[in-house]
């Protein structure tokens, strides 16, 4: 029989996972049991992506193959070659996205198969392909061509210099590389659960990312990175002592019950790890750019929210001035963000579809009973 | 604290609905606390899709005043028919809707917003715009133009004249239009449990049932009817007797432990009140095609998988027949089944963003704990 309704799942299990697992009461969260300390200091996107889609860190030779892949999957598609420049100018990034990957199932010939060896190939291009879009739509709505990739360069500095068209700094190659790390896998979160519910239909593995994109797009979720950053940007507009207008507008929006965009997480109950190395970085970015000023304001945000109300930065509050500092686009950070989930959404259909038993809830029902439809001429 | 896992969320309450409600036991369903045989006896599905998305029965003035939003919302939007072409030539339908739907909201003035008023307008122009995406599609590949639609007509009437661009009998436009009654909601189908999943984090009605239309594509879920009519069109096709073909066909599956489409569901436990009103549909319109053959081959499928398994068909069953003697071409009964569950799928995410909480549920973690992550060096 039904149980009581849990309101918005939480604390139910939806799943069984190897992939990673967060104690958030230690604030920890590992990936295939790796601690995500140890990986943000010493490994790249491509080994977390390989670890996540195919079960254990690669030897040299796996992770040079690997890379191949990745490089072989950066070429756009006929379908979404020709679309896009219409789509750059119509779509706003999420959206895009979303109608891309979809389209980019043409051009991928395991399209229709949920086999291991297929879907592992399938996983490899959309991770390689996810970055490139992204650039690629950047290129569409400037008007310019997309740059070459570089198969010297791996994902993170690739996808800089795609999107700017200029080599980026190895330091900056390297941020970005750790950011891609610190997002990759995240338990259940929603794009994810959205991705498996999919997929548990035995829907292909395009579809799943593509549920997947659109549930990230959503304000509580993706869309928070991009969030942070209007309002930090809004509050720096307003002129006078940037400090002191952090701490007056963030007081009077917590004074009215506000939600501050970026703060407390549904799972932790203390520090997000992923976000002290994010601040880090932006720290170390802020310096390096002579401007501090989104640094020392996110600094001050953090304090008078943890005053008032003792919640903790999220994954996605020091991650908007670390995008910003990088020099991407605003309204790219949230598809910065799919860049990196994409290893873990398709870690998680393939995990899904190995061990596949349709995702299906009851729901409680709290309507009107027993009415008697009338024709149309008695109504 | 997390409770014990549920596999696949079954017998779980995910969510609270006020929109249909079924008694597995009884095999009930009712849509906002209509019973389902009267609906189908007596409702046209303008009146069910403005029902579930609305919240009441129209009246006279606000049923015309809906068919009219219809009636505006089947033109295709610019960016959908430029690029409907390629689309048609490289996806199959079910792709091709998920990219279709995704690229439409690029022409939907209220694409960004997820207030009440919006979304009422958005479910409208989506619940229009679906069955002719559906004909522009098939025109499309069959090098066609889409016959316009006669705004004199209702939903099923103009699909069936746009997808062959003769006007329907009457009965068979009624027929579709009773089918499209029966599929417009189920509770929390895997389907439209991905659109509230998505739709939680506050994306908007796009991306929801976006991800709906990939999950439905899933061969555990709307994908099931076009696997009943493949099967079918199989057995018929081995020669010999056909109704023999049948009992040895699926007596051997069964015997192997295969499963058979089209039967079972994990709410009901007695017949599933859609599939009485579907067997009866398909007889009549068996008969009135001069060759039963599909018919009598269904009739015997349920009789050998009642005997074997104590199984009764679900809603695919004999839905497969009905679209196939409506002259539906089998690739697009899923699609079908997505132009009527759009009233509802719509209708769950104004239910959700009317009353939202994130649906962001646990995971059990069942990976190795506590590695050390080695550089590449030493691995």
């Amino acid at each position: 029989m039904a149980e009581a309704p849990s309101r918005g799942l939480a604390d139910v299990v939806a799943a069984s996972t190897a992939l990673s697992d967060i104690d958030g009461r230690a604030g920890l969260l590992s990936y295939r049991g790796y601690d995500i300390n140890e990986l943000a200091a010493g490994a790249s996107f491509e080994e977390i992506a390989y670890l996540l889609q195919r079960g254990s860190a690669p030897d040299g030779a796996e992770l040079a193959a690997y890379r191949a892949e990745l490089a072989a999957g950066r070429p756009l598609g006929a379908l979404v070659a020709t679309d896009l420049p219409g789509i750059a100018r119509r779509q706003r990034p999420m959206e895009a996205l979303r109608t891309l990957v979809s389209l980019s199932s043409a051009d991928d010939p395991d399209t229709r198969s949920n086999e291991r060896d297929a879907n592992l190939r399938k996983a490899a291009r959309l991770t390689a392909a996810q970055p490139v879009l992204i650039a690629a739509y950047q290129a569409a709505r400037d008007g310019r061509e997309l740059p070459d990739a570089d198969p010297a360069l791996g994902v993170a500095a690739n996808f800089l210099l795609q999107l700017t068209g200029a080599v980026p700094t190895p330091r900056s190659a390297e941020i970005l590389d750790t950011c891609l790390v610190l997002h990759a896998d995240h338990t259940m979160n929603a794009s994810t659960f959205a991705a498996r519910v999919c997929a548990a239909t035995l829907a292909d593995m395009h579809s799943a990312v593509v549920a997947a994109l659109g549930t990230l797009s959503g304000p509580l979720h993706g869309g928070a990175n991009e969030q942070v950053m209007l309002s930090l940007e809004t509050l720096r507009l307003a002129g006078g002592d940037p400090l002191e207008a952090v701490a007056e507008g963030v007081g009077e929006r917590l004074a009215r019950g506000e939600k501050i965009m970026g703060f407390g997480h549904r799972v932790y109950k203390t520090e997000d790890p992923r976000a002290a190395h994010l601040r880090r970085m932006s720290a170390e970015l802020a310096e390096a750019s002579g401007d501090d000023t989104y640094y020392q304001m996110s600094r001050r945000m953090e304090e008078v929210v943890f005053a008032t109300k003792g919640l903790y930065p999220n994954v996605d509050f020091y991650a908007a001035t670390v995008y910003h500092y990088l020099g991407i686009p605003t309204d790219l950070f949230t598809p910065v963000f799919s860049a990196s989930r994409m290893a873990g959404w398709t870690a998680h259909v393939i995990e899904q579809h190995a061990d596949n038993r349709l995702i299906r809830p009851d729901s409680e029902y709290i309507g009107e009973r027993g009415l008697h439809w009338v024709p149309l001429d008695g109504r």
